[in-house]
């Protein structure tokens, strides 16, 4: 076998990734000059790198480890898979038991009608293949001109061009292209954009914005509506109450298709299997990916409902899909994921153990001088890093710098908390248990005191 | 573990499939009411469906398999990441082991100065970050109206809105919208299209076409153009040698930058490390994916160029990338199938024994009546269907149609071999032994006998 020493010397490490490595979202020069840090091995919660740190992974690898790192039986399958069937396709009239046992047991846990599986490589691609959904259904239906799909600004939805251009990111908006026949709406953000309404006044709002762009645009010409239950990558803004169900009043009204991009919140990330249940959404389409193979394996999908599916299949080919749509492996690893999580109650754990005991803790953080609000849902959450609690200021300068510094402390402090603009994010690993939860605050506590100190230092005037 | 039970039912796991598995490019509906045939196991370049035929698979999976099916070093591997690093992401100015190395590894085998990766779950990813790169390139050296990126009329570039809409297939393009500023030229297929040219007149003045393009839009507003070394999905269209020497003296010329789109023809497809090898291409960029792994996990990437990697990583964040971009499992399993391609010399097992042991045989196919014109490079082919080989005649009726009933054939016989319209491909893995070969040619004419005789019986003129 290959020898994937992990005893190399770090900086010889990153001399290789610096010279051949190109990241994602960053900036290649400003990180080949300082050197990226190296994680070499991961159990549950933990990562440890290359200079032997242990590390409290507070954002579970990127949303997806929902079941923690190193699960013995999820290597064991993918070996076992590997040796019956490393590998088939599912186009040309053939298909294989995973591809067919995962897409079973995923309509067995999706809610409603959404009992069938298209599936894609990642989030992304599932993303783009809804564009082609919700598009080719109006078509088939007589109604070629519903074209245009309706998202959110500082939504996410992937970095493909079609993903990119659902999401609404001007970062991704202007690298590269957008796909046209796609709008944005303002998104539910009360901190940073509610004003003098009161959140529940605001989500309303923000919601109705849909029903404006509809009447504005012309109900003819609208396919669809998508978003995240709770945008995550835009910093895990959880809407107000009033939010969801006025979306979902108007998509009914207009007989809109509903995409709930599901790829973070779904495989109990809110406390339930999809958020969609948390919030009382029924959508049309979800996308899957992430907690489905707890990011063991690259595989997403998306759930689509019987009448859009029955459309679809019945007017011939459906020209579309991916060379490793329902990877044996991949497929074969997430059922295992799956079954774990069901057979160990991960989803009850994060309803009935961990959330409730996160949540005290998240909301004490509103103690700390820089901490605005501490919003939580399931295991996800946010703080909002304010010199000025009252007013919900924001710091001078460059948006994030404040964000930035905090997110530095935190990785100092072996802590991974992700920042957003100046909004601190956490999504840990479902299985975490009170006593890592401890170690999580206790860390993010030091965190925040040091970057408060490091305010200070620099003159920074921070409201009592 | 879970069950995955290969011993249900056929029946069963089709009715299963059919309630909830959307396959790629297929009719559901139809599928539903036949049945998809179920791959269970596979070994080398044996596949055994759930009724228990052995088939041998001229296709190497979806032109992925490279290595064959079921190594176990690859189970191994797998297995020990998974248990050591199961997931970890490449943002935030982190990296791990499995992706360093395979980016070493990849620059190793890369020519020229394509020294630089950026890993996608997939060709189609990968393509969609191309388009990303070269419009960011040009941004960045201050001409940002260099925007158009040149392609070819049935290429394939995989099924994101991005990919679908770098390829030439109308099919895709009607299914759901297309990118802007992506143009298409005449492909370099001879037998379809070359009239009474000679094929090397015929395909320098398809590459001239590039030249007026460029002309006709401007050379201040052209990017890039990409194209396959040899068109796979389009049907196998191996270029006239006239071909690529052309396109690459014109992208010199007017300093277009030139993807190679390597995902089928690269890690030994063609009887050299890259298909660019093969035809003399010198790309700034090429798209990968299926042989890094021979399919057993989804990952694929870009291979850039000095130039185009260091300007971009010196303009600060480059925006863009996928959660499974460099996944360590993945990765791990990529490079121990480059491992095994090294040690076992793979490559030179293409070109030394199965390439001109295939074609012969492969030449001599077009002495069966239906068969026109047989080419092949490395280990990928096609023979073209035709009731008049001197004329190039098209059968009467829906072009694909004796394509199909081919492929219908093979499959009874248990070869798979695919179609596209009339012209029938293969790919077969590369470590295809001599008696496999014969195996392979011996169904193809058992196939092709049983084609000819259908048509004999509905009447259709062959001529001798």
């Amino acid at each position: 076998m290959t020898t994937i020493t992990n005893h190399m010397p770090t900086a010889e490490l990153q001399a290789l990734d610096a010279a051949h490595h190109m990241h994602p979202f960053t900036a290649g020069a400003e990180l080949a000059a300082k050197g990226a840090r190296i994680i070499t091995r991961a159990k549950g919660v933990w990562l440890t790198d290359s200079e032997g740190n242990r590390i409290i992974d507070g954002m579970a690898g990127l949303w997806c480890v929902n079941i923690g790192y190193g699960r013995k039986e999820l290597a064991d399958v993918a070996a076992r898979q590997i040796e019956e069937l490393s590998y088939y396709n599912t186009f040309f009239q053939t298909s294989h038991v995973p591809a067919i046992a995962l897409a079973a047991k995923i309509a067995e846990l999706a809610p409603g009608d959404l009992n069938h599986v298209f599936f894609a490589g990642s989030g992304s691609e599932a993303n783009d293949t809804n564009i082609r959904l919700v598009r080719r259904y109006w078509e088939i239906k007589g109604q070629p001109e519903k074209r245009v799909i309706i998202a959110r600004k500082n939504g996410y939805h992937g970095s493909t061009l079609g993903g990119g251009s659902l999401g609404g990111m001007s970062g991704i908006h202007k690298n590269g292209g957008m796909l046209a026949g796609i709008v944005h709406i303002d998104e539910p953000n009360w901190w940073d954009q509610g004003g003098d309404a009161t959140p529940e006044a605001f989500g309303l709002a923000r919601a109705q914005q849909l029903e404006q762009k509809i009447l504005e645009m012309g109900v003819e010409n609208i396919a669809a509506f998508i978003g995240e239950p709770v945008q995550g990558a835009g910093g895990v803004i959880i809407p107000p109450s009033t939010y969801w169900p006025e979306i979902q009043r108007i998509c009914d009204k207009y007989g809109i298709l509903l995409i709930a991009d599901e790829v973070i919140t779904g495989f109990g990330r809110t406390g339930n299997w999809f958020g969609s249940e948390t919030f009382g959404i029924r959508p049309h389409i979800m996308t899957i990916a992430k907690g489905l193979s707890s990011g063991y394996m690259p595989i997403g999908g998306s759930i689509v409902c019987d009448e859009i599916a029955n459309v679809i299949g019945g007017a011939g080919d459906f020209n579309h899909g991916y060379t490793y749509s329902g990877h044996p492996v991949a497929a074969a690893v997430a059922l295992e994921n799956l079954r774990i999580m069901q057979e160990e109650k991960v989803v009850e754990h994060v309803r009935d153990v961990a959330n409730p005991y996160l949540a005290k803790k998240w909301a004490a953080l509103t103690d700390h001088p820089l901490v605005g609000e501490a919003k939580l849902v399931g295991l996800m959450g946010s703080i909002a890093l304010t010199p000025n609690k009252a007013t919900r200021a924001r710091f001078a300068g460059d948006q994030g710098r404040v964000g930035y510094a905090c997110r530095e402390r935190c990785f100092a402090n072996n802590l991974v908390m992700r920042h957003v603009g100046d909004r601190m994010i956490i999504a840990p690993p479902l299985v975490i248990t009170p006593d890592e939860i401890d170690v999580l605050i206790e860390r993010a506590w030091k965190s925040l005191d040091e970057c408060l100190a490091g305010l200070k230092a620099e003159g920074t005037q921070i409201a009592a």
